[in-house]
């Protein structure tokens, strides 16, 4: 069991939700990256609550530190830990979470997991929070990509049932995928992201929370990125994914869909476009054999409805032993894939990235 | 990029379809595992090709040999190495396989990745075949959970669009995962069965192929297991899994369906059932925060129809660096998801043994 | 290339001298682990400068600030971050360190391998300094060892030529062990010891710099922890000691003068006492085959006199391509043997606690 | 605990002396690297025992077959399994092994690690017999080095009280270093060698064993090769060093002699020689911060004698629970230093390369 994360990029992440602070630490990060700070933090305030009436009222400020690994404006080489301090928290009771497991929620996993001894204040490390750090090192990949022309766009594809069109999956425009990330809700159609706000707000009235799909495309990444057994670009793009809380499923290309084509129609046909190779189709997500083929990666994943509602359920109690009843008060996302959009990006640009040095250790 | 995949196992998996033999190290195997040889090589018969008109008609022996690690019928502790001989392949021309890149295949995305030095006959290491290894390992790994009275059990859950029942999510009877692994085609219901194997060969003689769905119980998992950030046990057996050739997709629980529903209906509640912690539904598969919740894991994971056919399709020829056209000839499955049931079963217990490993380090 | 060191203890050490913080992330620590804080200050206050005229005046407070991953007096099983904020450094100009090398220090070394984008002020990642982390890391792991009864302890076998006696390789008492690391020089013959400090006053007064070496034992640790191939505990031990700067060689029991033994001198016999296996000797250092064999762990490394001197030295400057002559100027460590003794006695502690970890997987 | 080693170049080594075969998987070899089998051969054949009197008389084949990632002449870039097959072992009743446990030996910190299941015929995976692939893996990383001008070379400097000179730490002549690996016994000096040869011949006659000191030497490594924290070189060659049995210390440069000099003697003065960055002495052994600094990296590993000897000695029976009395019969080695040379020339041989595919990834 690892907080750390990488082969040569190794993203190692700590914190609490009512800890002191939260953070990473970026190991392996080569010398000479130049940083946009501005841009990292707002990556950061991209994923912060308090927006909107969509998420949580809370505020957080989620300013980072870079306490070491930068000098003049570059990483030095050396690991880079950021911090995020937690801002005085409200001195309201949490003991009650010590007790009645939340249903949906790592509760009672966490309370076996860790003996007991776990800081179960808002959720402690199973916190959404802890997603911050991860957006930041994601945010520092995306800009080491962005240098080498590689970019990481997402949109939110669906929430509960109202779904708007997947990207093409031979790729879409690069300054579409810009547009998208600088929006407070990221669709390509705000018509149908009006749809999907109202049905958010909608759920919250009702005291209860929604889900929804986040799709991904990684454009311009060169083919031949990745391995077989077992560091398949799916494999480690899956293992990320599945850190980020919320997310039960994931799918590449056509995904679930592709076991319903026959071969015929699934396989994906090459020609030369200009002298080079190209797919004239992506069903398999840009990967074969676990390895880039030279067309966009393209993958969706699943994020379940925000686990914490304002109803009455049914669970247990430790302290007592028996079965009870509980109602989670306090403020809570009635839908956080909105926010999980710059994470999913975030998490995919590491994973990416990382593959991308695993690949140059070959180069000639 | 590694060919070894664990935390306190290591898994590590060599070898070629036409090289002198494939095999694996098995690394942290604890000393003293009695291990039954025939019910190995029965796991290792239920992957074999060759046994009806489902499958390619080659017929593979995949007869293993223990060459270290193994003693008086236990593990000793060191490694163990298990080798499967590849029998005298015919001499036929493969030459064509370095030339015109295969749609479907890993043959492109392989040539770029290796720089043209892979061995590219009968698909070289990107070869289904280097799944018998991984059925080897998991089926030790099976044996010691048995010894544990934990149960990893699967079943086709579709091919094309044939399906059969889900599994129950609050668990089978283990009767029944066992009677199941027995089958020639793995399904609950053997009429169904018949529609699934029938679609088999109707895309047989059509020289086309079919992919479908696997789902897949571990029964009897104590809760605990797993970890957030970043090996929870959805993303460890996620990495696993899309290590195994033609995988598109995986989904947990009720995966991408639990994005339609709501926090109140996709929450399990939980309750005390004989003074044990259960929760009444699962649909989340078992899993909270990444770690084991005392419900059986459930996951599905897609997978392509075979992208050998022999129909006539459009690739490149990188002789010529010009479009041209391929018939694959020779013997291929027109679906392997009935072959890949043992291989996703012994996946998943090589990972749940890992990380059951992983939990013992904190015993008190 | 890793900050990150262990296999089930990952330790992640970041900083620079002169940057915002240094400290370091503890992952896989179990959880319910009571740590006393003071007797964590105390090892930093050990490894301190700025105490006597041993070493260099500068005075760093060292004061830890742990971030996350510690609860109500317990380890929480998640990571724990800590950090100890670097002083406000002196304005002076640090730029001479860009351009010439210091010798027998990183300077050329580190700006090959960070292509000159790593932070040069008063050595950054290569400082001394960032051993504080390692300190605190291994103080916690101290902690939990010696709840498990066992206990590690060093203390400075010799300066330059003079040396005290080296521990009973059978083993010290306890109370020995706890005496010498309440000591501010660290021996057992504090007449030795006044030899030895009079040889730093002597070199300090000559510009120059002496080294010396550690002699450190580890005391009721069980047999049966470590591996041949390739975790010996040998290998691990020394892996980490030749991270700590200024350590050029490590030997176990006899180690060098082994190799001018005979075989039947350097045996150790076996035999029961009181019903349980002893060596009768410990020429091997309580470690055969890469595992503990019951007798305590030994072992002894060399630390090179400091680099930093203030007589002039022949380099080269980079800016102007060509040699030059180098003074050090400021103040610095006239041996820095002293203050690495608890350095040593913290990354002892942090792989034997790892290695002890790795043993309870195979527990019954 | 680990049968693998390395970062970027994986090496997994199985097998026990009166198995089936002992082997090695390589993974992470850059395909395209040409091999000469003849060569490799070579490598293992200076290793084998039997070709003289300094040696026991067994007579092993150790050749090795390649099972997987080679093709066409050169490395496939997927894993690499070579196995050497046992001979037929003699019918020899080894159960004595299982109870008097061998002094110096394994025998009793294996039983305790392994639980009494552990293959102790012949010293098992602990037997000197298993250096032999990792003599093939090391040969295989000597020729990827010679093809970028690396050189690794070594010789014994010291059996038991008798020593030649060192090598030259500025570096020796190329040829100098292939004529010593050509050597049945590997000195400079032959003269001496002589007096070590009697020297061995003399303990065998007196049923004694005795041990040495092995000098490694690798030239023209770039500078910049390594890490601080926690990979320096020294870290991962010493990790390596006492992964290969017998080592008991390992020292860089002047070694422990460097703790007895001053700075202003051990530092390494730098000059500009032919506009190329050098060093005038060589005391740091061309590691300073543990990163290469442009000088040749030179360590000395000390060797244990030979533990099996013919002479009675006292120890415990385990089946009697009490102290008794063993003579060990059968051939073996009076001394192993002169066939551990090509062990250590691989060993260093693979960290040297796993180090250069770790620099690589930061090349622009």
């Amino acid at each position: 069991m690892s907080g750390i994360f990488g082969m040569n990029l190794k993203l190692s992440i700590f914190g609490e939700s009512h800890g002191k602070s939260i953070g990473c630490v970026l190991d392996g990060l080569p010398p000479g990256i130049a940083l946009d700070l501005e841009a990292l933090q707002l990556e950061l305030d991209r994923r912060a609550p308090g927006k909107n009436n969509l998420s949580t009222q809370r505020k957080e400020s989620d300013m980072f530190e870079i306490q070491s690994g930068f000098f003049e404006g570059h990483t030095t080489g050396t690991p880079l830990c950021a911090i995020i301090k937690n801002s005085d928290q409200h001195s309201k009771d949490y003991s009650i979470l010590k007790d009645k497991m939340r249903p949906g929620h790592a509760d009672y996993a966490g309370y076996v997991r860790y003996q007991g001894f776990n800081d179960y204040r808002g959720g402690g490390h199973f916190s959404g929070r802890i997603t911050a750090p991860l957006v930041f090192a994601g945010a520092v990949a995306k800009q080491a990509l962005a240098q080498m022309g590689i970019i990481v766009g997402a949109h939110i594809l669906s929430i509960n049932t109202i779904s708007e069109n997947k990207f093409n999956p031979m790729g879409e425009a690069d300054e579409l995928l810009q547009e998208i990330a600088g929006k407070e809700f990221a669709v390509m159609d705000d018509a149908v992201g009006e749809q999907m706000q109202a049905r958010i707000i909608s759920a919250k009235a009702d005291n209860d929370s929604v889900g929804g799909v986040i799709e991904t495309i990684v454009q311009h990444i060169p083919a031949g990125i990745g391995a077989p057994y077992f560091d398949s670009l799916e494999s480690r793009l899956a293992h990320m994914m599945f850190s980020v809380p919320a997310v039960k499923g994931i799918e590449f290309g056509e995904g679930f869909a592709i076991s319903q084509m026959t071969g015929s129609t699934a396989n994906d046909e090459m020609h030369y476009v200009d002298g080079k190779v190209a797919t004239t189709t992506n069903h398999n997500g840009g990967i074969t054999g676990g390895i880039t083929n030279a067309s966009p990666v393209l993958f969706r994943v699943a994020i379940k409805p925000t686990p914490s509602i304002s109803r009455e359920q049914n669970t247990i109690s430790l302290a007592e032993g028996q079965d009870t009843k509980l109602t989670i008060v306090g403020r809570h996302d009635p839908c956080i894939v909105q926010r999980a959009v710059p994470v999913i990006e975030a998490a995919t640009a590491w994973v990416i990235w990382d593959m991308l040095l695993e690949a140059k250790k070959w180069e000639k």
